[in-house]
């Protein structure tokens, strides 16, 4: 096997020890329209960092024409937007690859929906007035570790046109109260449709730059076949459907009872390339697909979806995927890559009819 | 191997779905005394149910005189008492062993302390009158699966003694806000000194019972060393010490680098069992112990402590273990269980001092 793939389906100890500290979202947390906190998916790179919002700065500099140095009671004192905003890992799915890219391994469950709050970034680039040849912002947190042998503050880019979008937030807010550590207390950034590695947490500083930033996040997260592809970068979500797993769970397998007769089946839908079209779903393993009935969309918060399901008794394999406006669909196949980053597969639940 | 038990040092992907839904608590998060909101370890049997407060209803049924039922209005008019208890799962430690038992599968990290807020159950034990026959209290929560074969909701039961003490809380609050879904919204029982599956979560009804009660989760949290040994019930957590680790990670391996010269290590300790009497570091992979320096104790609520360490460069392996007032002592070398509980193996990290 090449470099930082795995030799076997089971898992490794070290990315136990990733699973052990990051987590997903259970499924069952698609039934709120904002996932409470603490339910949130969660994925740190290095640790939490100790930070004090009395003391925290941000500083803008680079290519800018007045630098300028931000405390958190000056962004606090700007004006405030709350949003609701789904946000999903880009390696969602990595574990259910074959082989099995080596890093945090999730399967499904790496997503949420929080009610971010925080003052948008536009005015304050505005403020610091970008010279004409910046062509990308990058963005840099407190936290600090290695990764592939370099040592680093974790550092992402964004074009500037995507960076000037009016929906982009420097948030210090989630549900209503503070950020809590692990989200990225005091300040972290908010980038609407992208996957969750732009939006960087524990934001220290924000810098344009006028060539393109060569950081290693940003050649962590590029679907490529092989470690020396170019490949491309990941950028915004691809669309997936989940479902509420029906009925109720064996502890061990999460293999799922249900009762026969009439249900409703639930989930969610979301893309970073637009809204969704269609959500089908299928209850015979793929063989056939029925479109789920969609509720009201929202510009950036995943769309509610139900199908009412007459559950005949024997073992089913429920799948849901979603197309989006672009035209984007989940497969059904996923095409492999070598960091496992924007997966999109159709979820899979395995359902046990009593007769 | 026996039933249940790992034939390999690798993960099963059933014990990725249970990883990547349940979370531990990061080790810098030991830095805080009290667990900030969504950091607090996280185990959920079944499915975290759906729970509406204004509809909850709590019935105290059994050998009581008097059977209750109160809502939870009725509940939060009641005395209100917060109250910080360091809890920890039963299962932590359990993906350390070989062969490695097959559940959740924790390291060292499923630890965490809250300020709960709730009313003390004694009051209302003593309006429901228990008959001089009653011997334990079950208390049974909403979350509803299978396990082992059995369906169930999960139950668990206390000696009457236990479930009298006055510390014993029907908590609705975490850290002055209400309980989230996961951690048991809108009413659970807090046990403290307990291993967390004594405090049942979503909790529906309270029932004294005349003969021990034998649910499927009595026999889970047992110490054995074979699924048809009878062993010994799982109760009080045992001493552990666990320290924040120094320095910084390597995303993948977690291995921590140091700067070298002094640093103070620091780290928090707790028993089920009484105060911490003792908190050892060894640098040296556990040739040599020296006594870290305690602070304050509290009721129920890990005390923290700290060790000056003067880092020469090279590979060091740090530890840490703790000693009761009952004279418990953390083991070096873990002795086995099938069940993988009530384990509390001496943590182990490795660092990498630079040269």
């Amino acid at each position: 096997m090449p470099e930082g793939i795995a030799t076997s389906d089971e898992i490794t100890v070290e990315e136990l020890q990733l699973a052990a500290r990051n987590h997903g979202m259970p499924l069952e947390g698609l039934r709120y329209d904002v996932t409470p906190i603490g339910m949130h998916y969660l994925l740190t790179h290095f640790d939490i960092p100790e930070a004090d919002a009395a003391t925290w700065t941000l500083s803008i500099g680079g290519r800018v024409r007045s630098p300028l140095r931000v405390s958190m009671a000056e962004i606090a004192a700007r004006p405030a937007v709350t949003m609701a905003v789904t946000m999903e890992c880009a390696g969602n799915g990595r574990a259910r690859l074959h082989p099995r890219p080596l890093s945090q391994p999730w399967l499904n469950e790496a997503v949420g929906t929080a009610e971010w709050t925080g003052t948008p970034l536009r005015p304050l680039l505005d403020e610091a007035g970008l010279e004409d040849d910046a062509i990308e912002v990058v963005f840099a947190g407190a936290d600090h570790g290695t990764q592939g042998g370099v040592e680093q503050d974790y550092e992402r880019s964004l074009p500037v046109a995507e960076a000037m979008r009016d929906e982009v937030l420097l948030a210090y807010g989630i549900n209503g109260q503070p950020l809590p550590p692990q989200h990225g207390y005091p300040l972290r950034l908010i980038v609407p449709g992208w996957y969750g590695m732009t939006s960087v947490k524990w934001l220290t500083t924000i810098t344009p730059v006028a060539e393109p930033f060569e950081g290693f996040q940003m050649d962590a997260y590029r679907v490529r076949q092989a470690l020396e592809d170019p490949g491309t970068p990941v950028t915004r979500m691809q669309p997936r459907s989940l479902m509420v797993p029906p009925g109720f769970p064996d502890f061990f397998t999460r293999i799922r009872h249900v009762e026969p007769g009439r249900h409703t089946l639930t989930g969610r839908a979301w893309s970073g390339w637009g809204p969704i079209a269609r959500v089908e779903v299928s209850i015979d393993g793929g063989s056939t697909w029925k479109d789920a009935t969609l509720g009201q969309q929202s510009s950036h918060a995943w769309v509610p979806w139900t199908l009412t399901w007459d559950a005949a008794p024997g073992e089913r394999e429920l799948m849901t995927r979603a197309t989006d406006v672009a035209g984007n669909v989940q497969p059904v196949d996923q095409p492999w890559n070598h960091h496992g980053v924007s997966n999109n597969m159709t979820q899979r639940v395995t359902v046990l009819v009593r007769g």
